[in-house]
């Protein structure tokens, strides 16, 4: 791999020293080479003096394959667009594929976008306009309307025909939905189905049904999960006429999984982990709402602790502990919260297996507390020559964890019951709520047994 | 979708219904008309005598395709064995792909494994041999040898040919590599191509060069991350002598992604989410090595305060804020942990960005701890009538965050460089060091400042 590595340094070397002293026959065969990829890749190094090279060098045509790698960030992409001419533009969108002609034409604003639209013939237009109107992460804003589709009453060799067609513009050939006059989809064949059948068979006859499909406004999580499971290369979407409206490839829908899971990920730490800013303040600006949002819970545990004041300056030696057993409760809440919501993601729980998801998250804890609660018994008791305390601590270990289980393993649960995602109870609120439960707990029962452990 | 769900149901209950009563002809039928993901759902949830009927009702070749689709846990599926026949066993793991072969293969002790193995022919022994003696998580543990190949002097139609007699045992034929007499991978020509070129013409001049490869100890995650950036549909392996042996597809891929982000979700969590397990006894003895760990670290600051006693019964004020200064910093430590992991799994990171990476999150920490201290100081100082404690805490406060943003990007990236899966450096472990250094720096700095705080 260093090896390819290596290679396509040099290659992407030469590529750029071919722009900058002008040769466009060399840069233009060397470039159009390349996977759209590593275009997109070497496109977006470029300046914008060589940026401007690259527009006389390349038709929009050639161009609109490497827009269609710039997926991942699509803000960036469409400030390319004021480099070049209206027409231009206008022709590169119209020769990318429909998803992501829309992820570009959907960051514009609505003076720019109406100019591009003017510029395409009114059923495209039309077909833009319904496509930009779809919810992010629902099926329709990631479907793409290239699809090739045939018809029941064709044989195989009139299909493969069709295919050989579609081929240059379809995003895929290999899945092929059947339709009816009305455009209602009725079955699939798979180019394998194709291959392997006769060529005088007749579609409707050698078609795969029902087959399986999801609605536009259908969340892409949904859309992930299925054809995960069931391996399949694409899905197809339809409205609610069952008209087959748009096709959804595999490769869209790892980009899907990737997102998702950054997405948990991100939830868990309390932080968008794709934010990848080098500015401090930017990075610090994102960060900030949600801990200040915390520090006023811990002000709220300050608080608490403020109470007990009058037991603290009795005895010094309970603050000794305060960050050993909040730490260890939000701990083991903290890993409650990540297995409920993972959980959650994965399957379809019914009321009954959630509550019994709590009652075993809560025993957990108990086991837990109770082993940890033991150990430090022991540990401070023999350190301090004193059991009582000893007992004091572990007794508020063990029950700090069970609460810190409980509260990671149910709001999660009601977060989720009431519609919000439960990936949004990171970490860090459970552990900082988990601090002032632990608080409470630790000094509720030091106050108990103050006079049998404190010794002066 | 609702709809899907209920359609399913019910005719897995007609499936199962048809089973008990020993309706052969039935099962048979709507058995292996559903797909192989359905299939496979259905017999993990039958019962021994039902599984007796279903090694009755069907060909081991056609409970060969349900054993394909239970891939997620090779561990239970070799289970079923033992009720099977050896021959029934033998011809079943024969006709399933190489690569789910292996995986159960993998799962079985020696004596079985030779047994199994006795049973093949010589030369589909030795090939699942070798396919067994790769790593875990390599291209060539997770690549499939069922591959079709094309040789470059050979003609679109004769090629077309070839995938037909292929396309009943290949795992994907819409990806076709073309090797010289050698087995030496020399191209790649898609299906799509072949479609689109002239019968007539030559493979070798309208395949594409070179094709990208990985080797067979390649880590999976890399030949995860070259499919989705690429969008192929499979990857070819390559031995060291540039031989094809094997073909990794995007589904086999999908897995993998949802492996490895799970994992980095467990890693910062603390635990394994993917456990699910209802015992809490089993739960609680897989969490608790690293619950037991922080623990002792957790103990090491009890120490460090218990040197501070001292201090906290001349100020027991001290106390009310501990948890609040260890939560925040523990808490802005997670989200600079978080952010530099993911970092790290992205990018190809040179020393150079990686200092850089450092520096911004201390900066970060910084910006967060003025802001948060400020806050802090000011409402302390109201609460508590006094604008010097009101200091010490907020100034801290921006100590903590600081260093707690400086270990939560430096300790991962040090044991990316030594070698170590920077995601084991979890937010529990983080949040616990970082009450350590916290609790270190508040009573430092309240040691300091304290004949100016204490009003009595």
């Amino acid at each position: 791999m260093a090896d390819t590595e290596k290679y396509n340094q040099i290659k992407t070397e030469e590529i750029i020293d071919s722009l900058d002293k002008g040769q466009r026959y060399n840069f233009h065969n060397e470039f159009t080479d390349l996977h759209v990829y590593e275009q997109a890749e070497i496109f977006t190094t470029l300046d914008k003096e060589q940026r401007q090279r690259v527009y006389q060098y390349l038709t929009p045509k050639e161009l609109s394959d490497t827009f269609d790698a710039i997926e991942d960030d699509p803000e960036e992409a469409v400030k390319y667009f004021d480099e070049m001419s209206l027409k231009y533009v206008a022709e590169l969108l119209d020769n990318m594929y429909t998803d992501n002609e829309v992820d570009l034409l959907g960051q514009l604003d609505k003076h720019k976008l109406a100019k591009y639209l003017g510029l395409m013939d009114k059923d495209k237009a039309n077909e833009i306009k319904a496509l930009l109107h779809y919810e992010d992460k629902t099926a329709g804003a990631i479907m793409s309307t290239d699809f090739a589709s045939i018809v029941s009453n064709q044989t195989v060799s009139s299909a493969m025909q069709v295919l050989r067609e579609e081929a240059g513009n379809a995003e895929t050939i290999y899945y092929d939905y059947v339709v009816n006059n009305d455009k209602r989809l009725l079955g699939i064949v798979t180019l394998r189905n194709l291959l392997m059948s006769d060529e005088t068979a007749l579609i409707g006859d050698i078609m795969t049904t029902p087959v399986m499909s999801v609605k536009a406004d259908d969340d892409q999580e949904d859309v992930a999960k299925m054809i995960r499971d069931y391996n399949f290369l694409a899905m197809p979407v339809t409205n609610y006429d069952e008209q087959l409206i748009g096709v959804i490839t595999v490769d869209d829908i790892i980009d899907v999984i990737d997102e998702e899971s950054a997405e948990d990920y991100s939830g868990l730490a309390g932080v968008d982990t794709e934010e990848q800013t080098e500015n401090p303040f930017k990075a610090a600006s994102k960060r900030l709402p949600w801990l200040i949002t915390l520090l006023f819970l811990g002000m709220s545990t300050a608080s608490l602790v403020s109470h007990f004041e009058g037991l603290l300056s009795e005895a010094s030696i309970l603050a000794v502990f305060i960050s050993l057993i909040t730490g260890t409760a939000g701990n083991a809440g903290t890993q409650s919260l990540a297995v409920a919501v993972r959980r959650l993601a994965v399957k379809d729980d019914t009321e009954q297996s959630v509550v019994r998801l709590i009652i075993s998250e809560v025993f957990t804890g108990l086991v837990i507390g109770v082993v940890t609660g033991i150990a430090v018994t022991l540990i401070v008791g023999i350190w301090k020559g004193n059991f009582v305390l000893g007992m004091v601590i572990g007794l508020a270990m063990m029950s700090a964890i069970t609460v810190a289980n409980l509260a990671g393993s149910f709001i999660p649960i009601l977060m989720d019951k009431i519609g919000v995602d439960p990936a949004v109870a990171s970490g860090p609120f459970i552990s900082t709520l988990s601090d002032l439960t632990s608080v409470l707990i630790y000094f509720s029962i030091a106050q108990v047994f103050l006079k049998f452990f404190i010794t002066s």
